[in-house]
Formats: C-alpha cells, sequence, structure tokens
C-alpha cells in the first residue's frame, strides 16, 4: 500500500515538527525567561503554519481516496478514518488563522499569569476577547449541526455534542447537589485531623517520584518539573514529562498532583511508542485521558488500601506524620468542603466546578454572553452552585489557563473523566479477580494491564463513546460515579 | 532593497530553526529523560538537514548578486559579506558528507564516552580515523591556501590562519615556560588554606546568582542550570542560558564556571538581540567569545577587587567561610600547578593544554599523524611540556569531548581567548577611568559598557582581527597576558 506509506510518512513529518513544538510549550512553561516570550510566540506560530500546510496539502487527500477501497487491518483502518476526519476539519480552517490563534494565545499564557497574580482581570480582558473571537471563527469554518460550541468540543472528545453533554450534567447534578450536601455535613460533623506541617520539598519530590514510578511509570522515559498549574505531555516516543507545584505545610497537594499526572503520563506510556505519528498511537481523548488521571488519583490514591501501602513509607520521609494512622490518612484525604479553586476542589465538589464553566464558556461561544460580562456572570452561578462569595477573580475566573490557551469545550472533559474513571474501575474490579488485595500490597502490575488492553493499546481505534462500551459493556453514565461518592463520602 | 529583505527573511527563517535546534540540545543535556535520546537525534537530523537545504538555496546566489552593487549601509554591507562567506562554504560541501558527518560524530561520541571511561584508546581510534578522513574532505572541499588546518579553523575563527597561530604559539611558549616554573615554585613554596569545607548547593546557586546578575547579566532574559559539562547557549533573542555544576566541598568550583559562562553569557546578551538572525547581531568568533568568558572569570574574578566586594557576601552563604580573609582568599584562588586535566587547570598553566593539543590536532590534518600515533605523540609531548607522566590516556588524549565530535581547529581559540581577554582588559584599563575603584566596589556597569561599544554590538561587522586592532589599538599578540600572568603569579 503506497498510498498508505505516504500517509504514514507524511504523518511523521508532521509529528516531529508537533513533537518540536510540544518542547516548546513545555519550555514555556518551565523554564523561559520572561523576556524570551515574544520570540517563543514567533517559533511556535512558524511551527503551527507548518504542520497546518502539511496536514492540508492536496496530496493527502489523494493518498487518502486510494486507501478507500484498500484491504487494510484494523488499526490502519482506523488510521485512515481519523486521519480523513482530522484532514477534513484542517482543511476547513485558513493557515492564517491557524498562526494567528497560535501566537494570541501564547501572549495570552502571559499576560494571563500576570492577571492572576494581580488579580486584575481586566489587563487579561482584551487578550480573552481575542481567542474568543479566533475560536467562534473556528467554529464557523469547521460547522455544526447545533451549537458552534459542538464544534469547539470535537477537538477535545471526539463524537460528543454539548446536547449529550448537557443530558449528563442534567441527571448528575440532583444527586450530586445532594451528595455534596450530605458529605459536606459529615465532613463538618466529623473533621479529619489537620495535615499541617513541615514536608520539605526535597522530601515530598522523593515521595511522589517513588510513588509515580510504584505505579508503573517508567522514570528513564519521562520526569517531573515544577510549574504554576500542573499537566503532561508527552514530548516524543519515550518522553513523556509530568509538573506539580509544592506546597510545604500539605505534602499531599504536591502527591495528589502527581498522582493525577501519573495516570495521564501512564496512559501516554502505555500507548504503542512505534506509532506516535499515528492515531493508533495517539490518546482517542481528553475524556478517557481524564478518566486515567482521576483513576490513579482518586479511585486508587484516596483509597484505604492505598495509605494501608504507603502510609510507613510516607513517614519515613515526613516527620509530621509520625503518630498518624491510616484511619487518620484516609479520614484526611476524603474531606468534603466547597472551595473556591477547581485543581484544589475535593472529588465530590469538583464537577460543581465543571458546571460553572461549561455553562460559562458555552454561552460565551454562543454569543449569550460577552468577555467582559465574565467575572460578574461567574461569580453569580458560582454562588448559586455553592453558596460561596468570590472576592477576587484570581480565585474566581481567572484561576484556569484554559481559556487563555482558547481551549472552549475542554472543562467539560474533567467530568466526562470522572465519570468514566468510577466506571472503569468498577469494571476493572468486576473483570479482574484479586485487584483489591493487590492494591492494599502496593501492586498495580495488574491494574495497569487492564488499562493497556482495555484503554491504552487501542490508541484512537475507536471513538471514546465505543471505547467506553467494549471496556465496561455500558455507554459513559454517571452511576458508578454517583454509587463511588455515596459510598466514599456517605455511607462509608 | 528587495534582495536584501530577502535574504533577511531567509535568514530569519534559518534562524527560527536553529533557535529550535538549540532548545532540543539544550534540552537534552539539562532535561531528556534517557530513553527519549534515539528520537531527539531524528529530530536534530531533520532539522539540519533543513536548515542546510535553506543556507544552501540557489535564490541565495541571485540575492547576493543583486545586493553586490547596491549602496548598503555598514551593518548590511557586513551581514552581506558573511552571508556570502557562508553560502560559499556551505555549497561547497555535499549534503551527503553532513549525513555522513553527523552519523559518524554520534557513534564517535558514544565511543568515546566508553573508551574514556575504559582509558581504552584503540576502540576510539576506528572512529576518531573515519572522522578525520571526514574533515580531511571537508577541508579539501573548503580549500586552503597553505594548511587543511586553515579551512578547519575558519569555522571557529573567521580569518584566522594556523600561520599565525603557530607565530603566536612560538611567542607565547618560552615566557610561559619560565613563568609556569617560577608560579608553581611559588605556590609550593606558600600555599593556601585549603577551601574544602561544606557549601549546600542552594547557598551556590543563590550566591553565583547575585554574583552573575551584578555583573549585569539580566535574569529575566536567561537562566543558570545543571549540568555535567557547562555551556552557554543563546536559544533566541533575550533568552540566554548558562550551565554549571556543583561541588558541595568547594564553592569555587562552581563560581568561577558561572562567572565564566557569564562573560560568554554578557556577549551574548550584549549582541543586537533585534539582529538575531543576521550576522550582525551574531558572535565573531570563538576566540572572541572565549576572550568574554576568561576576561569576567579571571581578569575579574580572580582579582583582589572582587574579593574586597564579595567575600563579605560569601560569608553569608557559606559559614565555612567564617574566618577567611581578603587575602586568603585572592591566594587561594590564584594557585599554580601543573597538571593533566585542561578544563580543571590554572590560568598559569592552561595553554600548554591548548599547545598540545594543536600541535597533535594539525599534524592529524596534515597527515604528518596517525590516529594510532596519537596517544604516544600525546603523551611524550605532554611529558615534554609539564614533566608530568601520563598514565592513562583518560587523562591524556582521551579527556575531551571535542575530537569525537569532529571539532578539529576548536582547541586553539582557547588561547586565543586567553590572550584577547589580558589585551582587552588591559586597554578598558587605560581607556576607562576610575575602573580599578569601580571594581573593588562591585560596580561593573563601566566595563560591560565599553565591551559593549568596543566587542558586543559589533556582532560579526568586523572579523576577529579587526576588531581586536580596533578595541585596543594592537592585533592579538601575548604581551599583556604574559604581563597579567605575570604580575599575578610572580611577582605580585
Amino acid at each position: 500500500m503506497n498510498a498508505y506509506q505516504d500517509l504514514v510518512d507524511r504523518h511523521e513529518e508532521i509529528a516531529l515538527l508537533q513533537s518540536c513544538s510540544s518542547l516548546l510549550s513545555w519550555d514555556q512553561e518551565t523554564h523561559l525567561p520572561p523576556k524570551g516570550v515574544a520570540y517563543r510566540a514567533k517559533q511556535r506560530a512558524a511551527f503551527q503554519e507548518r504542520a497546518h500546510a502539511l496536514k492540508t496539502a492536496d496530496d493527502i487527500e489523494v493518498w487518502l481516496d486510494t486507501c478507500q477501497g484498500a484491504a487494510l487491518d484494523e488499526r490502519a483502518s482506523a488510521n485512515v478514518r481519523e486521519w480523513r476526519h482530522a484532514y477534513e476539519r484542517a482543511r476547513k480552517i485558513p493557515t492564517r488563522l491557524i498562526g494567528k490563534l497560535e501566537e494570541a494565545s501564547s501572549l495570552a499564557v502571559a499576560a494571563w499569569e500576570k492577571a492572576r497574580a494581580e488579580g486584575a482581570f481586566a489587563s487579561f480582558r482584551p487578550h480573552l476577547e481575542t481567542l474568543l473571537d479566533l475560536k467562534r471563527e473556528m467554529a464557523d469554518h469547521w460547522g455544526f449541526a447545533e451549537s458552534p460550541y459542538d464544534a469547539l468540543l470535537e477537538e477535545y472528545e471526539r463524537g460528543a455534542t454539548s446536547a449529550q453533554l448537557q443530558a449528563l450534567f442534567a441527571e448528575l447534578k440532583p444527586p450530586l447537589v445532594d451528595l455534596v450536601d450530605a458529605a459536606t455535613a459529615r465532613t463538618k460533623a466529623s473533621p479529619a485531623r489537620s495535615l499541617q506541617g513541615h514536608y520539605p520539598v526535597e522530601a515530598q519530590q522523593a515521595f511522589n517520584w517513588h510513588v509515580c514510578q510504584a505505579f508503573g511509570f517508567d522514570g528513564a522515559a519521562g520526569r517531573i518539573d515544577t510549574t504554576t498549574h500542573p499537566f503532561c505531555s508527552r514530548l516524543a516516543p519515550y518522553d513523556t514529562r509530568l509538573t506539580t507545584r509544592y506546597d510545604e505545610s500539605d505534602f499531599t497537594s504536591s502527591l495528589f498532583g502527581v498522582l493525577h499526572e501519573t495516570g495521564h503520563g501512564l496512559y501516554e506510556q502505555g500507548l504503542c511508542q512505534d506509532e506516535f505519528a499515528l492515531p493508533s498511537g495517539t490518546a482517542v481523548s481528553l475524556g478517557i485521558h481524564e478518566s486515567q488521571s482521576r483513576l490513579w488519583e482518586n479511585q486508587i490514591g484516596r483509597s484505604r488500601a492505598f495509605w494501608e501501602h504507603w502510609l510507613p513509607e510516607a513517614k519515613q520521609h515526613f516527620s509530621s506524620l509520625a503518630d498518624w494512622t491510616v484511619d487518620d490518612m484516609t479520614h484526611a484525604v476524603n474531606q468534603a468542603h466547597l472551595s473556591f479553586i477547581r485543581v484544589e476542589a475535593d472529588e465530590v465538589t469538583y464537577d460543581l466546578h465543571i458546571m460553572v464553566r461549561f455553562e460559562i464558556e458555552k454561552s460565551l461561544i454562543e454569543g449569550a454572553l460577552t468577555v467582559a460580562e465574565i467575572p460578574e456572570a461567574w461569580n453569580a452561578l458560582f454562588y448559586e452552585m455553592t453558596g460561596l462569595r468570590v472576592a477576587n477573580d484570581a480565585e474566581g475566573c481567572l484561576q484556569d489557563i484554559h481559556w487563555s490557551l482558547g481551549a472552549f469545550g475542554y472543562f467539560p472533559t474533567y467530568s466526562l473523566g470522572n465519570v468514566n474513571a468510577a466506571q472503569l474501575y468498577a469494571a476493572a474490579l468486576k473483570q479482574v479477580s484479586g485487584l483489591e488485595s493487590d492494591l492494599a500490597q502496593g501492586r498495580y502490575t495488574r491494574l495497569l494491564e487492564w488499562l493497556h488492553q482495555k484503554i491504552h493499546h487501542h490508541g484512537s481505534c475507536h471513538l471514546p463513546g465505543a471505547l467506553m462500551e467494549q471496556a465496561t459493556g455500558r455507554a459513559t453514565e454517571p452511576k458508578d460515579y454517583l454509587a463511588h461518592l455515596r459510598a466514599r463520602y456517605v455511607t462509608a
């Protein structure tokens, strides 16, 4: 199949450019000196433009057409399907727009960092307006059946629509709100010991790195660095980098951050590294990606079994934990509190934060809300959901990096991830016998192997919905998730 | 001038590629996980190929010819001159040869690391033979008047010839040998206090960073990281990165490393950042670059005036220095010892190491010496120079990475740097009144400003020889350098 090989070669060229682009981004978050930002924006714009030109060249269509009737194996067929989807979407976007968006978002990230530090939305506003205009223009180019938001969502969650998400949130919200009431009341009634103490950064790094590798993360093919906003990025085959941030008064802040990013990292490392350039070797969607991070962070990391195994080692690193019991610790990391910051929110209240963002960004994209109105709308909606009043935009609408990256349609994938994580973990418990005793002994190989087989090795061969059905026998639904929250926070 | 603008645009495209390439290299030295090395090699090869294609495209010649008769200002004329020089050199080398050299040198570096670890030259020999053949072939393609070594030297020191270098070394050697005798005898007769103590890495980092910025390094346009082999790299405009390594038992190891790289960094930051892509905004040669690093490291950093200002602050960082006086410190950092390893050699004995390498690599390139004869020739010459017998090639001909990279003609630029540094500093002392009292007060602005005007701002507008004449009124000659060494190590 010459045409298929031509497509592989072209996508390897594109992947090479994108891998450099990923390094430019990673470096910008971790190391770039402040004055280097302007030229970095130029570099990234140039790469995006070049990659876009390669992705949209006419010859791809010729090759795709030639492949159409050919006998290809399952992975190759999936690659052709995904290439065509990506090609058709990419062709709809003028190259000029890609470069503009890349440059605007590089500048916006820097502006957001400054605005957040100062709690001053006004200085970020023009950047966000530019980005919103560009993204709405892109949605128009892509086209959509119901909402322009769907066109953007497709970028992160292949095959999903805002109508589906609205239905999911509608099903989730009422029982979740009840759960939040019950769980927060219970936390108030039986407060946990305070974790406040002194946990030196070096000790946190050593402990985190040990747990991360025990989960199965290959330390020779990855690393952990420090950033304001934690993330995971596979820059290239065998080069998957996690980041976290440290609070010396509470080690669980960086630990759960690392467990979360490790979940992402295990997915990236579990993909076929030789297919780095191909859909079959690439993560399928953010909702699936987030299911991996949340599974390791919450289903595993906040379980009693986890602390049975790891508390003794944690005590070796942190003298503040000397007289802590497994019960103390399990109780402490399973508290439910309404709070302002999404990334610090507990499992129970987390999705309320997402619902606020989903509603606001959907309104922005659909033109029902302007950028200038965001702070007021955010604060009102947040109050309605949580009863908390935002006093400073830094703990309100400025807290997340996503919009400064032009990432509208990204937030709901976090909730999808929560729901998928619970559903996958429930399925693993049924399908892998003895899994619970593995976990209490700090053994993660069989769980990871199950995730490899059910999720990771498939790359983007199946759409997210189909992948969930194959793995769990059901489409994504909030049942297992609500049961998990109820069991852990209300009836446990 | 359309043709001139076309040349600018093309070289901005090339510079953007090269800036990404520089990030790929920097990241490889500082952060890349071990398993990521193979793909990184692919990325770098792809960039190099693309840059070479852009540099050697026919249209450049057309634009250059069009510019030939045009009225251009001084900087633009210099750019056209340098572009033509680079274009003609690049066009003479078949692309095939570039690929071969890249492949041979990546194999050779790995072989060299192994050979050095084992002290076994024999396993490195075939690799070095291949590299030598390829570099001699390149010299033939480039062409030369007297020696093929000149063609290689041109890559590092524009306009220099081996005849000039031989004359310089012939003038330098006899008085230097006498100086080494006198200085080492004096060190033996009056040994300094030992610096051995406990200097925590964090304290070294804080102190180094403070001195580095006090010299004038813009911390918002650069940073310091940790690597096995220290270096300085300007990745992009306003993004100049230094590296060092730490020895917790002796803070001067990282300090002088940082002062050295800061000298390189001040040159890179002193270039016109808007002309990043142009010869007029690019460092002119390694001999000039090294003059900047050696000036700040040795002329400034090892002076009594430096320690008068900085010892009190060093004591705040390092309790081991509690009872040290300025005399103790000045004495301790100005010791002369004959030793085996170039990168650890002191100011006085350093050039003996270079003379050994220059003589050997010149003979290799000219065909007067074979690779198999290197160890014997090295050891004999080293004994003649220093009276020391090399017992293991790891501390002899295998100690440096340069030849395994195919970098023949690089070593003599270190000595050129030493000589130029002393000559520039002597000129600055004459031309800038009150400079010495500035330095004793930790004020470096006027020295840096002088270097900006005399060296940095000119980029590659003048060839290195002309630049030295303009700055100091004389061509490069060892007089000031010998006077400096004599004053500091013999008569002080």
